[in-house]
């Protein structure tokens, strides 16, 4: 945290398993694209947890400004926003279309630690 | 925008057609060292009509504060940063030498979304 | 530097010759792990060069707030985080167990410049 800035670590591993979560694999040959959308959202819920942990009460949280998000892909998969929406919506659902507005990067990349199959880091304004 | 930093998406869709602009494929199989400079210089562009469109007014950016450059590569292509100049160059005519000066990371991507080009998102400076 | 917070870029090429350090290669087909490690804990040390450089007196860096450490990996390679590790634990030593923990992420890229090794960008808290 710093200033009104909460930078938050990259994350993806140790997920609930909700419906659909996938604790590795690639998008699409080992994950579908509704496994796939189900994992971001369970990304975006273990960051969630992360931010009730470090400031004790979810209310700090005023919105969220930018989130980076990582699929892991085979060669010649590009829908990665389909994907990453997961945790877009969930964060629309929770902190309301105003504050939980971001910025977005969607992108796909070679390996991700423990073959995990999204990871996601980003930013949030905390209240003063 | 957060005090005095705006976060801005990731861009790399619904670039201008112009010369040597492609809006989608992979460098160097399918996109050239030249048309990969002028696809992260209309990138650039399009970064700045977002701003624009965000702040009302130009006037209103102070400076380019970093570009996170994602080149959209076929294996063994590692001249990233001569692609992702396209994109600094811009800024350095458009904001000047102080102003467009910036803190750069450049890399190779497994895959981008759509199959673009190249992806850039970054951090700016903005009067307060 | 805006306001408080300097963004570094990404980092990772004339790295100091020390033992195991690598100046291009994959892991694991061409780095070992400890070789990673090791070439990870060099581009530590050239950021913090970098500080140094910039800011004029290493004194004024309060702590760090980021890493975004990317490995340049052949397919199937997922133990990112040990390699970037070495950044990690040469901050934790240089700035202490408070001001030298940082959020992270550690990810696995297709292709980085001149085909690094290692590649990492970042934020540092300064005193104002």
């Amino acid at each position: 945290l710093v200033g009104n800035i909460l930078f938050v670590s990259g994350h993806g591993r140790n997920l609930p398993d909700l419906p659909g979560v996938k604790h590795a694999g690639k998008v699409p040959a080992d994950v579908s694209m509704e496994e796939g959308y189900a994992t971001a959202r369970a990304v975006a819920l273990s960051m969630l947890a992360s931010l009730k942990q470090e400031l004790g009460d979810l209310d700090r949280v005023r919105r969220l400004i930018r989130l980076f998000g990582m699929v892991n892909v085979t060669p010649g998969f590009d829908r990665m926003p389909e994907i990453i929406d997961g945790a877009s919506d969930f964060f629309f659902e929770v902190l309301g279309p105003v504050n939980g507005k971001h910025a977005r990067t969607a992108v796909g990349m070679a390996e991700l630690p423990h073959c995990i199959t999204v990871e996601i880091n980003g930013e949030f304004e905390i209240y003063a």
